[in-house]
């Protein structure tokens, strides 16, 4: 048959994107439609090009994470997710690492009045709902593509940033995912490693109650994530203090004055995902037609 | 509680994600990732402003429709859709249609070696199956919108265009939509008023194997399908019968010249198809932040 190993990709990620709504729609949550244009989005924080539209007389930001539409969001449904399109201009030389498209899907999902411990345990439960579905329902194209998956229990083992930083250096995500056996947290990011959004420890000046997940294997991140600010001068501090402009975050800082529940979620990479779990080189191979960081492509 | 109108709109929106899901998968199709940038998109009959970014030296146009990529996909997997954000700047007047977003969600399907008749019967099943879980699942949000849901049985009731045409003249789409008591399906659509990827009856010269779906109670056009030209002489006849340059769908006639099998789909757009579930008088209250054409957004 022509194009079995792209078929057997395409039919994992199907799964991997049933199987995960099947289980959040168990815990309560709500599917919203994807925003991909909008006044304002992420800022993140490593270097990208900006992606801006121009119509009817307003700029246009494609979408880098629903971030902002999550946290107003959940002031109408407690707990939702979005499979979104995020739109990231890459450097160019990012195509060659094996984890960057330009255009992606993220699983974005917020879970208002949650504390980081509960959305890292609903991490856990979708990841390993995730993975048997995929075990189950897709054996052919697991051997297929020659992919033996593990097996893993939560709770995964979990280390700080600082601890990480201190056993493989600055840049620890690829080293702590070679040496992984099984998905490993890293928790409690730096204030200046990390956006605005992710909310400050109280009790702890300058460490946020944020995470990542990483794949083992060397598949680098899996998720990332954290409790949200959400006071209005809280918010406006750390847009300061990133040094972002807080007139182009004047719509979420309105928001925060009518008044934003506290929060926290995450957003999983779709592609990434399904690299894992099928056991690719690139995640290049997850679409048909994938969005590299300086290719063009046919179609 | 605050909200209580948008959380119902919401959840009704979460039911039909989740049931045409459930319903596609069970009937054999793959979920595809949707596709937001790409070389070339849906030129679309109507009037709409090109959405185009400059990125890695090439233009990106944002998707109006992934009709080209649908055909490429039935070569890898016989069954597939997507619920795929479309970008359409349509002229600012038409914000007050009620029923023209500029960013909206389509649930675009395509099956390989189906024909017009099987793609009209999926439709019929779908629509009837969504409906039931709307009925079955959101009695309570039904009830605080103030909507009673009619019951309709397949097969649904058939004019031509031509027929259509003549009993309520050219723009016929409207009348027939508020006169309706159960969907309708309008089928031979004449060439010269569609896109050029629609096929040609080989039979009947000018009149296309397409149709579309009208909604009863004066909501208008549901769905937007036919079965596909994919040989590549056909294609470029009918690229230059629609008057566009061949050049801009090169990469589809690429394709074609490799070999696309022949096929059949449809596009359903998910925001209308709620606010006919709902009876809302717009489709900007399916969303929270609306792309209503002119209109600025807050978020």
């Amino acid at each position: 048959m022509a194009y079995e190993r792209e078929a057997a990709i395409l039919e994992v990620t199907s799964v991997v994107l049933g199987a995960a709504r099947d289980f959040l729609c168990r815990e309560g949550f709500v599917e919203l439609l994807p925003v991909m244009l909008a006044p304002v989005t992420d800022p993140l924080r490593h270097t990208t090009d900006r992606a801006i539209l121009e119509a009817y007389g307003t700029s246009w930001h494609l979408t880098r994470s629903m971030i902002f539409h999550k946290q107003a969001a959940v002031r109408v449904c407690r707990r939702i997710f979005s499979f979104s399109p995020n739109v990231r201009l890459e450097p160019a030389e990012w195509g060659k690492t094996g984890r960057h498209l330009f255009e992606f899907v993220q699983l974005d999902l917020e879970l208002r009045d949650a504390t980081r411990q509960e959305v890292m345990a609903l991490g856990e439960r979708l990841f390993l709902y995730v993975m048997e579905a995929v075990r189950a329902r897709c054996k052919g194209e697991l051997e297929l593509l020659g992919r033996r998956l593990p097996s893993f229990q939560a709770p995964f083992p979990k280390v700080t940033y600082q601890q990480a930083k201190e056993r493989y250096g600055e840049d620890f995500e690829q080293k702590l995912s070679q040496e992984a056996e099984a998905p490993v947290w890293v928790v409690d990011f730096p204030i200046e490693v990390r956006e605005f959004y992710d909310r400050e420890d109280p009790t702890r000046p300058g460490i946020l109650l944020d995470m990542d997940l990483v794949y083992p294997e060397g598949y680098g991140e899996a998720l990332s994530g954290g409790e949200r600010e959400h006071e209005p001068g809280r918010i406006l501090a750390r847009i300061e203090r990133q040094g972002l402009d807080p007139k182009a975050y004047r719509p979420l800082l309105s928001l925060a004055e009518e008044g934003l529940p506290p929060s926290a979620g995450f957003g999983i990479g779709i592609e990434r995902w399904v690299r894992y779990l099928c056991g690719l080189a690139h995640v290049r191979e997850v679409r048909l037609f994938p969005r590299v960081p300086g290719e063009p492509s046919l179609l």
